[in-house]
């Protein structure tokens, strides 16, 4: 027998498309139980939508800080175990700190964090505080992501030499075009987005993707920004040139004014034995390529795939699951940590993935910045 | 402010793929809580899969009959309000009825009944109850398929001549070619699976689909089954000739020897001014052809889809949405009905799709066995 | 050293799209010069064709029947050797067999006669010929289909049990909904089309590749035509239930009001172990799919495909081949059937897919019109 | 009526793959007669082979010199008009340079020459001849990438922003990984192959692709090669930054390490209306994507498409043309121009683009050697 996990949210209240997506994959496996929230800044707000979702009212805390503080009252069997933080990026940092020193084991969105700076900072945090972390790099929750990790590990491509990932959107070219549109968007204000927006946003799920299938690392990056124009000063567009190893190279390429583009966030591996390819928009089909052989189309729920990617799949071949199946896979894995089961290395992003994320994002910004010169991830 | 609607379950405990199928999907949209159930005929097992997936178990009940009797002894405001009936199919009937006649809504896995003759009886029982009926034909719910549905309604098609629907598994030949497995397989035996499988189990979800995208009715049938074996007494694949009027006529291709198809069910509707193609293993992407321009592919969440199909989106364009989602968006319909709110026609399959569901089984036997003879529908 | 092989084109003039189809094909592969002709019965035009493809006039002649007294005249070392037959459907007959009957080889677009009883005749002419005989069902030259037939003959799929072919087209659909101009359209002139539109046109082909590709002969049909209007007496649309064997079945769906369609013939093969689909609008993809194994896809010109399937295919992996190249590898066939080499059965289809199309097409005509009854093919 | 225009060949013989695709692409419309050749630097292969096509033998010189030579002894009206060079790279200049100097036109494979001076010298060969002078970049052949030309051109797209093209081809990583069959491969000769091998045999087509479909010039390249092996010295793998105006962007992939991949060329533009996707391994479908509708798909042969689409595309829509009927159209094109006759913009490339190319190769190899430092293009 075994109780679900007392869950706080914080962030992704109303018509918050995050806040669905996390509600969701936590009840997908049966595992947690919403009992606290702030899910608003506006405590009106935040009631009238625990209302709305029929949640008791009782532990709908007027603000962060008074949550962690009426929780810390209750006795540890009641009260809340876990918090998913939900909110506006730049309060990541201090919110997941707070609850890691409370003792509070955290799920996060990302960007983890706003520089790397505080990244190291909360790696510390968490290494002191023995909480379970997970950044919820999603795609990574997709059973053929997860197959292609395995793949990759148990050597089925040899030796890697080549990595090529795009994350394409087109809705930034929307607004972009015209002076006053653009001035009004958040994503292109220094002060509230930080020091990247394509980059930041996307572009770092695309190098997540790659050090998450690959099990390699990114060492140093060369990168080309697009502003469009004179008076934006944040990335809409860049493309990264990255090298894993002295002969292990690769692409990055990054937009948020593909025109057209949903949520094209594609990756291809080569090895010397074979590649595999792999795009989220059709998240059940993963390509594998050879010199000599037919492509075979690995598709979830066969016996064939791996026991992660199995892990992922809750219905039979032929049942597609999508987004909000990834993202519960990733608070199925958080589930058994924070209980103590076993796991699989692979289950969920870590603390490790947050850090890597933000030393990418700052060596693309530093490499443009520099004059497309090499930078080297810490 | 709204209360979760309280949900009963009959069957789908353990590993039950449509027992979780259900679950997830009654959790989708915050509208529903599983306050009672009887999970598995073995009582202690129906027990213990409440406390796996921690749901009180002071309303676990030892059977069927036992949840409704005490049920009834509840204040109208505990009382379980909707039964989903995930057992065998020769219990939805009884089941069902039951629910009915004592005031429940009713959430029905389908095939509705086993007969058209209790479908028929249900059909009245549904009319006197004024409870909600809600036959899940998963399909239905996906965007794409209220789409089609909703772009035919409104004449972007012209008038329908002509239908293509196909649903083809492979799972049966990997078990039929061996006497001795064949004999084992329930789906094979008439005791059990009644008077059909590959007509009964999918061909009926294939009918359905043609009968809710064009708001036509199939008037008449002609069938030829294959039975591969002499000992084997049930088809595991048919076609069907279907005549949806005079000039109106198609085609519902259905088999479970499909050699390595998974889920392959596949319609295309063809009208004077253009056609519809969708494919339920990529669910989010729906073909318009015309005999003159580009061809046309529509995507959920964008804001060209009509009110029915954005309904059933959560997200926005390209973060794909699966069977899980379908399945939520019809118990979101019936949610709705069953708190007497406004919702459209289409948001679930009804009392009316099982019974011509039913006709379309029996008259497709009669024609097989009739020796591929016209056979009307009632 | 080899000589090109002397042709003569009837048929095929001016803007003709059959024309350009049949000259090119004989041009691919160096073993065809064109050397006679009666591109138009209109002599003018047809000499001023020649002029405009710089073709000798001197062999342009009025009319077939001049074409064949006059080149019997001139000496076997200089005479044309074969006769590509392009002219309308209803005279495929008697100009086939005129050529056969003086000892020349005959090219023959399909369809190859425009009743059985003639094609009965045809072939008794062309056993007493000594002729080679090759009719152009063109789909048959693609290399991917060559390798459907080559690995059904292997053994790959083991024993077959279900076949699904289909051949879409939406034209006519933009031109039979209006009385006028339905009324102009030969194909719907039972005078000029003969018995059948759409099994005769197109519906044939599907029904070879069927044979072609499994080997198995179709044994009888039943079959529902579409004429959407009660003034129209030809089919513009059937679906034909088809046996190959006691438990072998399947379906050809043919159309011509599949609104948007553009050539869709596609053909699906089950067998007990595995199946095949292919599609020839993406002629250069083979599907092979198993109940346990992932999706595999074939290409051209990889070694592991069949020496059929290879000779058909001029460039490496990569680089698409189309139409023309399948017609040229029916050409090439029959140039080495024509200069007595060696070749493989399969090559080409012969006078044998003639009788057997013609034999089908009637089937499915006597089938509809006597009450969708089974009808044997001879 | 028009004569064939007189084709000398130079190269391609025997099992030469290029060979039979320019053979093929001259016959296909019916403009280019064979009159002479040097297929063979071996002159009794050269024999041979012609004998074994069927060419009369009497003007298959010994040489290339002799050729040029002998012809010019010629009348005008029976000499050569047009000479395809097909020889190894290092030849092309030579020749192509004597051969308008003596008047003659020419078609050249490419890459044009083996460096940017000496593309220059040609240039001015050319500009002083008077005669046409055709590049056989193929894939611009192909009606859809036609297409994109026109729409782009005719402000579909509105103001470009971003391109993204690639060229994946696998076969070296088949050979690289042995040193000594890596010692063997006469691409990565650098006395055999020039100074790239991965640029200046695919990278250029891509990098052609860009400019021949937005009509915009690169301006700047940064670049990154990957050697894969210290003691290997020509790029197998390159990632290409490319500027075409301050805020136009993009990149070029380019590999032949890329495992399994095919002709994988594919190519992307993104303008602030629309963009356009295409891919040479399924070349009959173009891709139009916007923010706000449904994707659309363009293929061959509707009348929606360009004039200078449509004149690539010799058959009803559905029937598949693939890349000999794409050589044949740049074929088509340079008859036109050869004969005097009216052509379009696009319908071949020119000597510029052969100078673009040599210009975009040394700038990438410059690039790179001097640190990935950014390289403008002359």
């Amino acid at each position: 027998m075994q109780k679900k996990i007392r869950l706080g949210i914080i962030g992704g209240g109303g018509e918050s498309l995050i806040g669905v997506l996390h509600r969701v994959a936590s009840f997908i496996n049966d595992n947690y139980e919403i009992v606290g929230a702030v899910f608003n800044p506006d405590h009106q707000r935040s009631l009238a939508f625990a209302r709305e979702i029929d949640i008791p009212t009782n532990r709908i805390y007027k603000d962060f800080d008074t949550l962690i503080e009426e929780e810390m009252k209750l006795l540890p069997s009641e009260r809340i175990e876990v918090c998913s933080v939900l909110t506006p990026n730049f309060l990541h940092f201090s919110m997941a700190k707070k609850l890691l020193d409370n003792g509070f084991h955290v799920i996060c969105e990302k960007p983890m964090t706003t520089t790397l700076g505080e990244a190291r900072i909360l790696q510390q945090a968490h290494q002191k505080s023995g909480s379970v972390f997970a950044l919820t790099h999603t795609y990574t929750g997709y059973p053929m992501v997860r197959q292609m990790r395995e793949m990759i590990k148990s050597g089925e491509l040899g030796k890697i030499h080549k990595v090529d990932a795009q994350y394409y959107q087109g809705w930034i070219n929307s607004v972009i075009h015209d002076p006053l549109e653009r001035s009004k968007v958040w994503r292109l204000d220094p002060k509230k987005a930080g020091i990247s927006s394509c980059m930041g946003d996307i572009g770092v799920h695309a190098f997540n993707m790659v050090e998450y299938t690959t099990g390699l690392q990114v060492k140093s990056v060369l990168c080309d920004f697009n502003y469009l124009y004179d008076d934006n000063q944040m990335d809409v567009d860049g493309t990264v040139l990255i090298r894993l190893g002295e002969y292990v190279k690769g692409v990055i390429r990054s937009s948020q004014v593909a025109t057209g583009e949903e949520n094209g966030l594609t990756i291809n591996i080569y090895g010397e034995k074979a590649a595999l390819r792999w795009e989220q928009e059709r998240p059940n089909f993963l390509y594998k390529i050879t010199d000599t052989g037919p492509v075979q189309i690995y598709k979830p729920g066969h016996a064939y795939n791996s026991e992660l990617s199995l892990d992922g799949t809750k219905l039979p071949p032929g049942h597609p699951e999508g987004i909000f199946d990834a993202m519960a896979n990733i608070y199925l894995g958080a589930a058994r940590a924070i209980r103590g089961e076993e796991y699989n290395d692979g289950e969920f992003p870590t603390m490790l993935d947050g850090v890597r994320g933000m030393s990418f994002i700052e060596a693309t910004v530093a490499s443009h910045k520099g004059g497309n010169i090499w930078v080297e991830l810490d």
